[in-house]
C-alpha cells in the first residue's frame, strides 16, 4: 500500500497584505508549513493558519525563513551557522505558542526559500538548523529536499525526516532541481503533474531533465497555495493519487 | 519570614548594538525578564540571555513588548485587545524556543513598556494579555503593576501573579507611579531606595507624594540593568534586604 | 469655471506583496499619493510608481506614514512632534530619490492614515509635519483634512495647501468624518458619491449626517485605488465631474 | 602641496541604543558618512548628525546599506543590481531630507560594508550603485575602495570619484584589503597606522603582506569612530599628517 503526505506552505499573508488560499487549499493538504514572520507571517495571520489547519485536521509544521521581508526570505544571506540555529530556534517556538494556545501538537519544520535552498548544500547550515529543531523537540519531524545534506544531517542527529519532491518542478540527473532560471524548471500542463508525482511515489523514480531515470525518496509532495489554478491543481492531485490507490495522510 | 523577589529586564541588546550589564546584574536578582524581539532583543541574544541566567540560577520570563523597536515599545500604539493576544503568544513562544532548548522552564510574563502601562489600565487589555499566557502556558506567573488591572484579571483567569514594586519610583495617592515627567517621579539615593524598598516588603506600604501612607502589595521588585550606578545599586538593594532579615527569592 | 483635482494613494505594495490598481486608477487622478516605505511601499515600489505617475501626467505626492507595516499605518503612536518632524523629513526625501532620479518634480505631501488623522486635530503635530514640509522645499503642498488644523497650520507657515475631501465619506456637523465604527460612514452608491462630489465642488456644501447643511471647502478629492470597483468608480467620477463642467486637474 | 580627506562613518545609533563619539570625532574629520536607516541610522540620529556635521564644517555623504538592521549591513545578500539601485536611491534621498531641511548640501555617497565590499568586486553592482548616485544628483561624488570596480565605473559614468584607503587596515598584493578574517588585517599601533597614512598619501605607495610594494591612490581615509581609542587615534592621525605638511580638507 502506497501512502504519501501533501504539504503545502501557508500563513503567507501579512497586515494589510493577503496572500493565498489558506482556507480552499487545506481541503487538499495534510500538512501545513506555517511561515513564522521573519520572511511573511505575523502574530495574527498565524494565530488564524493554526486554527485553520486544526479545523482541517491538517497537520501543523513551522516555516522558518530568512529575516528579509522585503525580499520575501528568497534572497540567499551570508548567515553563520550560529545564527541559523538561533533564528530556527526563535521562529519554530514563536509558531509553538500558537499551536500550544490551541491545545495542538507540532508535527514538522521545514525551512523556506533562501533556507532551504542553501541548507540543502550545505553541511554547517543543515547542522545547525537539525540542531535547533532537535533541542526545541526532538520529536519533531525535518522536512527538506529529498537526498539533500539537510535530510541527511537531521537523521545523523536523530530526527525523524521527510524527504520532499516537488509536484511541478523537473530534476536534474544529480537529483536537484532544475533552476528556476531554466526555462524547462517547471513541469507544464496539469496531466504531467500528476503523472510525475504517481511515478516517484510509486516507483521512487523520475526522468532527469538529462533523459536518465534517477531515484527519488519521496515522504511528502510539496503542492502550491497561490497562483491562478492552486486550487484545481491541488485537488487534481489529491484525487488522482487517491484513485490510483495512494494513501494521503499526514507524515506522522 | 519576610521574602521578595528581585525582577530586572535583560536581554535588551540587539545586533551590534549592546545595553546594559546582563552579565554581572544577574549576580543579584533572582527573576529575569528577557526582551522578545518586538521592543529590542533579537534570536542570538535571547539565547545567550537564557543561557546566562540559567548558569546564574535566575528564573526565566518573558518580556513581550510592542513592535517598535525605534521606540524600544515605550510609544503608546492603539492595538485591539487581538492584537495584543497575539503579539504576546508570539513573544512568549519564541523565548520558550530557547528556554526548551536549553532544557529549561520559563517562570513568568512581564509586559514591557507601554504595553504594560497601557494594561495596567485597561481591562481589554488586560484579559488579552492574561489570556495569552494561560493559554500558552496556565503554569506561567504573570507579573503586573502592583494592584493594577493586569494582576487582578490575571486571578480572576486562574493564573498565578506577582504585584511588582519599583525601587527607585515614587507613589501617587491611588496606587501609580509618579509620572516620568514630573520631577519627584525618582527616588535619589541609594539610601531612599532601600528603605522605601525594605518599608513595601516588611509593611506593605509606602508614603505617597501627596503625604499619606498607602497600602502596596509586593512579590516583586524590579531593579535597573543599565546606567552608571546599576550593578553597585543592585548589590547593596540586595545586600540591605538579605541584611534586614528578607530572603531574596524568585517567586516561584 | 470649477476644477477639482482627484487623488488617489498609490504605491502600497511591498516585496512578494501586491495591492492596488495603480497603473489603471491613473488614467483616472491627477495627484498620485505614493508611500514611502513605513506604513507601505519599498524602494523598488516606490520607483516603479514614480514612473507611471509620470507617464500618465499624474502629479507626484509623497503619502508618508507611521512606522508600523504591520498595521498599515492605520494605529495611533504616541509619537513626539519632533519625531513625527524626523519621520516626515525622511520619507519625503527618500521619494525625493525617486522623482528627482526621473528628472521629475514632486507636488505635494499628504499623511497617511494615523498619522493625517492624528494631525489633524493636533497643532502640534500639525506644525511639526508643516514645518518638515517646509523645510525639505517651500514649494510642496500640503494636502490635509478639509478645514482641519493641519491645513490651516500649513498656510501659517507658508505652505500652499490643498483641502482634501472624500468621495465616499460621510461628514458630521462639526466637519469631521464620519468615524469608520460607524454604520453610516460610507455613501454607498455610485450616483450618490457622484452627487455628493458635485455638490462640494460646485456649492462647498454637503448635508451632514445631522441633516444640516455644513460648508466645506475643497481642492482636492480623494478616490480609493483598491476594492472590487475601483477602477469603475474612479472613472465614473472623473466622467460625470467633466460632463458637469467640472475641470479636472492637478492641484499645481 | 599634499591633501587629504578624512572620513569617518557616523550616525550608527538607532532609537535608544547609542554607539560612536560623533560629537567629538568630527573635531578630527572632514567628510561624514551618515547611516540612512537600512544597516543603522534612524530618521532622529540622522537629523541630528547632519547638523553636528554642519556645526563642525565636516563635509556630509549618505552612506547606503543592505536593508539588514540585525546583521549592521555586514552580510552580504544575494541582491539583483536593480534592488541595489532601489535602495541606494531610497537612502540617498532620505539623507537628503535632512540635509536640504537644514539648507546644506550633500558631498558624496559611500556605501556601507557588505554593499561597499560586493560592489568593489562586481561590475554589475558597481553600475547599479553609481547609476543610483548620478541619477539623484550627478554633483555627487562617489567613495570607493580604491582601486576597486566601484570606483572605475564611477568615473565612467562621469561621476567624480574618491579613491578611499583605511588607516588600519593591512593590503594584499593585488590592492585588496587583508581580510579580516586574518591575524595581520589590522594594523596594531598607533605609530604604524600614521607612517602608513603618511607614506600612502605623499608616495601613492603601501608595502603589501607580501613584502612588496605597491601603489595605492589614496583620495581620502576612512578612521573609526567607535571603539576605546577612536578619540585619541583620530586625533592622532590628523595631527600627525599635518605636522607632515599634509593638508586635511573635504574632498571637494
Amino acid at each position: 500500500m502506497f501512502r504519501i503526505d501533501l504539504n503545502c506552505d501557508l500563513g503567507e499573508s501579512f497586515g494589510a497584505y493577503k496572500v493565498g488560499l489558506d482556507e480552499e487549499i487545506l481541503s487538499f493538504v495534510t500538512s501545513a508549513n506555517i511561515a513564522c514572520g521573519f520572511h511573511a507571517g505575523d502574530p495574527s495571520v498565524m494565530r488564524k493558519t493554526v486554527k485553520l489547519a486544526l479545523e482541517n485536521g491538517v497537520a501543523i509544521g513551522a516555516h522558518p525563513g530568512l529575516p528579509d521581508l522585503i525580499g520575501f526570505g528568497r534572497r540567499n544571506m551570508n548567515i553563520s551557522a550560529q545564527e541559523a540555529y538561533d533564528m530556527v530556534v526563535y521562529q519554530i517556538g514563536a509558531l509553538y505558542g500558537f499551536v500550544k494556545s490551541e491545545g495542538a501538537k507540532m508535527q514538522h519544520v521545514k525551512p523556506h526559500g533562501a533556507l532551504y535552498n542553501m541548507a540543502a548544500k550545505s553541511k554547517e547550515l543543515s547542522e545547525a538548523i537539525a540542531e535547533a529543531v532537535y533541542k526545541v523537540d526532538p520529536e519533531l519531524v525535518l522536512f527538506g529536499l529529498s537526498g539533500s545534506e539537510l535530510v541527511y544531517v537531521g537523521e545523523r542527529i536523530g530526527l525523524q525526516t521527510a524527504h520532499e519532491v516537488f509536484a511541478d518542478r523537473t530534476y536534474q540527473l544529480d537529483g536537484s532541481l532544475t533552476s528556476r532560471n531554466q526555462p524547462d524548471a517547471l513541469i507544464q500542463t496539469n496531466k504531467q503533474v500528476i503523472s510525475h508525482v504517481k511515478r516517484i511515489v510509486k516507483e521512487g523514480k523520475v526522468k532527469s531533465q538529462q533523459g536518465v531515470d534517477i531515484s527519488l525518496k519521496a515522504d511528502t509532495v510539496c503542492i502550491h497555495g497561490d497562483g491562478a489554478h492552486a486550487l484545481q491543481y491541488a485537488k487534481s492531485i489529491k484525487e488522482s493519487l487517491e484513485a490510483a490507490g495512494i494513501s494521503i495522510k499526514a507524515f506522522k
